[in-house]
């Protein structure tokens, strides 16, 4: 459990860095809030989610935990302004979507007193800034802790501590590669697909003739277009090799309806089938 | 309004053929069922949704209006060879999702005092079967008249109150080419995108990590695997049309990941996320 001692600096309150004010506060915590933005601070004030707040980093010179809720580029370029407000000793956290530059990066420069565990709760939305915080959405989304090798198990066990106070459904370990590359398909290949489908032509005049399908399928067309590029350019090894191999799938498919190849088309929907299955949720 | 005194036969008493027996019962109509499989017929008498039924097709020999819910290859075998049970001046529809040469198949032979007048209800599912017949999902999906330049006023107006009588949402109607360009899109394309995302490697240990999005994204790859590869190839022109251009459309995205062009991503995600919130349901 996180020691309620601890004090904690939310850099960034934004849709997620607010909803962690939030999720902290209920969770018994200090929380002090930084900004460039007073009406962002001065709304988490109202709320009561932190005690301090304002633009000026060398409020966090007593915090023991400071987790920036940053886009990647902007928190690396904080952190190398201003590591030196940080208690020495701190612990550096972090809400990025994407781990194995960010990471490499921040340990390139950070101070030797200061320890950075890196996490990456999945929990994100369309939308953008402190209005929309919520902490409801974190039940049942996934926190995902991404230590190197470098790491302590204090810091570990941390970050594991920072996923449950704010009531993770699930929480996990995985080390930066092999998050980048599940992030690369899950997350990234998906949001590629539903907005290309989007994009490949203007289809909205069909709007009455689409069912649920289309928009479950194209609802993450609706995307922040200042983080997601980022994101993208970030990993982009593995997300060119996602939609490398799910072109030529889809080519595959092609080929068979073209030969009309009812058995091999047969055998590719038992398959989709089968495997969606064990996607489906158990409750 | 459907006239009461008209009798109706269905044939195929599978989901969708159910679903139209309980709906045109409830709506004060006479229903005979046709199925070779006497626990569909038993199943659709017991819930008391039609009053005769049984495999014999000169049951139909009465009925004023005769629809089809069969597979399309199926329906036209069935029609072709059943044609001669028809009452003069019987009426002809069905519930295929494509339509250009079905409707070319049945009109090439059909009987001159049969009028066939080809219907799409967009309420498919991934079940299959007569006991997950269900007409509450008509309400919120799309019931389509396609009618060609034979078919008279009169028919189109039956049709339209058949859509009417099962309680659709809305009620269209859209020419053969229409129709099946639209599908290619609406619906098959996404099929095939979701298939092949679940095809293009095994992932399902990344069931863990993943979120709504790409549960949604993938819903429809649960898929019956009997009717979908004859409704892709009776539509492959403008299918394999959709697959390349989207395949286009995604190539574009993935050299400007591959050129870190952030202003060209960003207007690309601005344009899907405008288009998107055009089909934001109203409610």
């Amino acid at each position: 459990m996180l020691n309620s001692n601890k004090k904690i600096a939310i850099i960034g309150l934004g849709l997620l860095g607010g909803s962690y004010a939030k999720g902290l506060h209920d969770a018994g915590l200090q929380v002090t809030g930084i900004d460039i933005d007073p009406s962002a601070v001065a709304y988490a004030k109202q709320m009561g989610w932190i005690e301090e707040g304002g633009d000026d980093p060398s409020l966090i010179a007593d915090c023991d935990i400071v987790i920036s809720a940053l886009y990647p580029r902007t928190f690396v370029e904080w952190v190398h302004r201003n590591q030196k407000c940080f208690k020495s000793g701190a612990l550096l956290s972090d809400v990025t979507g994407v781990k194995r530059k960010v990471i490499e990066e921040i340990n390139s420069f950070l101070r030797k007193d200061i320890e950075y565990i890196s996490c990456h709760p999945m929990a994100g939305r369309e939308y953008k800034g402190i209005r929309y915080a919520d902490t409801d959405r974190f039940i049942a989304a996934n926190f995902i802790v991404v230590p190197t090798s470098e790491n302590t198990e204090a810091a570990i066990q941390t970050a594991h501590d920072i996923g449950e106070a704010l009531h993770f459904g699930h929480i996990s370990v995985l080390t930066p590669e092999a998050h980048d590359r599940m992030i690369g398909f899950v997350s990234q290949l998906t949001h590629v697909i539903a907005v290309s489908l989007m994009n490949v032509s203007d289809n909205t005049h069909l709007v009455d003739y689409t069912g649920d399908s289309f928009r479950d399928l194209t609802r993450i067309a609706k995307i922040n277009e200042s983080l997601w590029p980022e994101l993208f350019i970030l990993n982009k090894d593995n997300l060119i090799r996602e939609i490398d191999d799910f072109t030529v799938e889809m080519q595959r498919f092609k080929q068979m309806i073209s030969d009309e190849d009812i058995d091999g088309m047969r055998a590719k929907l038992i398959q989709s089938t089968e495997r969606r299955g064990k996607f489906d949720r158990k409750d």
